[in-house]
């Protein structure tokens, strides 16, 4: 605490990422990230850019990335918000859309940032209990409310809802903005990117950071109705001109121009998860449905912070939270290449 | 302005950027790029740090950075902050420690987006008018406030306080704190770092955007009291853990440890500054003393607006601020590479 500090800061809760070791060998399932490197042309777009126009200013609309989205999703330009990764995203999200009067409604377990940016913005909001089976019923969003906000598939779940339970929200809340945080959605669910032409309160983020291997490079976006982006834009240029660089402007554009790396990565993640649960559910835990790249699971058997440990042990490193109670027990696993899902079952196979 | 915006959005005004036109061929003075290209150490660095690993998040203290930068000006690596631009930085550095009961001072001439950072956070300010001369006077910094901030050198004047000049600021105001943006210190000023271990109340930021001819990357800091860089992070850890990606990082480290090429470029700006000055006053202009990367100079006999739309036709870009009054008829003019600065010239003799 200082004095300098301007008084809210006193109070603030920031956000804990997953960890980032420096351990040499260590099979990292903690932090979702996609077991392939990112695709060659992507590289290639990098290192074509690494010359000597660094010295000059990037786009600040960054046309080029945004263009290639809207190509790639078939909507406007003008619909299409970029950003420094979907974290920048969603913070300009929460203040330009979600400082409202009434509450923002988002699940009682879900990303843990967003109680972070009510906390930074000042935004009351009320978590919304999932269902018993840890899942998000549409029913329940229809209190009154100034927002609303959940991940499809959720995290830490992993469980998908259906475009037409995101519609039952859509038209139960005709105006709110209700935004839907696709990190996870190319694992295995539906993008409701093709539901933006119909409900102008509807807005959809996505990141580069999972199925495009692009957690390195720092690039978000959401897509919406033009109105929707126009706010979100003016908070952008209230704040930084530039969020995105040259380097990661190119490396945006061509991730999403060569979609046969896309669809290979997401593939390989999708069969490995699904041999993963298979495993798992071998040595007895009880595993969620998932659509993402990770699997949210527990022993009924085990603590789940004493199994965390005994990984740790061996160097294999999972995502434990510990709480809310429901989750105590509950790891949540990335899906890793195929010889670190095999060692993770190995060490498990051991620990059981 | 649309129903679904946060209330306070559309009275935004938000910042508006110098030009990056797409012509072709264009001699590009109006947003005080570096002449050159970066360090060629800078690009390998940026060419290496480009492969398989950009699938893993970057460290979120980018501490790689920090000590970089921390070594390179002999203080604690605690004492530094990153961000993805110091237009990043001075955002945070506004929401973070000026907002507070009483007014921020800063110049009535100066950064323009200084007043877009409290129109974002709702911060009251005071403009503090320049002298006849369009310098600033220490003396004028001694009403009650809630912090204060100024470039050294001023943009868009050039114009800059010596060390002592600035410690009377700080002696004055030892419950505010003092911030010092040098986005343009190293073409001939002495950086107030080497005043922070004595003042608690000191934040310095600066760029590699300008005088490590980054400007593309994004990579901007700030040094200070360990205590005010802590609430720094904790708004940052609010906002977005990984505002700097793995590109930047390694950029950013790679500038701060190639001193031959930093040392020479800022030669060359100043030289090539000395000589377009001398050219220019050869005019009949009025040129501010700058110990910036840009001159700021007016014409007895010609209004502001009219040459910077006369060399615009001739594919000469230059800024042109317009207002307020004092400056009308001022342009500011990016020191660029010889041949760009002789073919202004050229143009100017004709126009004249």
């Amino acid at each position: 605490m200082s004095k300098f500090w301007s008084p809210f800061v006193r109070d603030l809760e920031p956000y804990v990422p997953g960890e980032q070791p420096k351990m040499a060998r260590l099979v990292k399932l903690n932090t979702n990230e996609h077991p392939l490197g990112p695709s060659a042309k992507v590289i290639e777009a990098i290192r074509a850019a690494a010359d000597e126009r660094l010295r000059l200013y990037p786009d600040p609309d960054a046309l080029e990335l945004k263009d290639a989205i809207a190509t790639y999703y078939r909507v406007k330009t003008d619909q299409v918000f970029v950003g420094n990764g979907s974290d920048e995203v969603l913070a300009h999200i929460f203040f330009g859309l979600f400082k409202q009067d009434r509450p923002l409604l988002f699940p009682d377990i879900t990303y843990s940032f967003y109680k972070v940016y009510c906390g930074l913005y000042d935004i009351d909001y009320r978590p919304v209990p999932l269902d018993d089976d840890l899942a998000i019923d549409p029913a329940d969003y229809s209190a009154p409310n100034g927002g609303i906000i959940f991940p499809n598939p959720n995290a830490p779940t992993g469980r998908l809802l259906p475009l037409d339970a995101i519609e039952t929200v859509l038209a139960a809340n005709p105006d709110s903005v209700v935004v839907v945080d696709e990190a996870y959605v190319d694992f295995g669910g539906d993008t409701a990117i093709a539901l933006v032409d119909r409900y102008p309160n509807l807005l959809v983020t996505q990141t580069l950071s999972k199925s495009r291997a692009l957690a390195g490079v720092r690039i978000g976006f959401a897509v919406g109705d033009a109105a929707l982006i126009e706010g979100l834009e003016r908070i952008k240029n209230s704040f930084n001109s530039y969020p995105l660089d040259r380097l990661a402007i190119a490396a945006g554009k061509a991730a999403f121009e060569d979609d046969d790396w896309f669809q290979r990565g997401r593939e390989l993640v999708i069969e490995e998860r699904e041999t993963l649960r298979h495993a798992l559910e071998g040595l007895g835990f009880q595993v969620l449905p998932s659509a993402a790249n990770f699997l949210f699971c527990r022993h009924p058997d085990r603590a789940g912070a004493d199994l965390a440990a005994a990984l740790r042990e061996q160097g294999i490193i999972v995502r434990h939270f510990g709480k809310p109670e429901r989750i105590r027990d509950h790891l949540r696993i990335t899906v890793g290449r195929p010889d670190q899902n095999r060692e993770l079952v190995q060490a498990l196979t051991e620990l059981i």
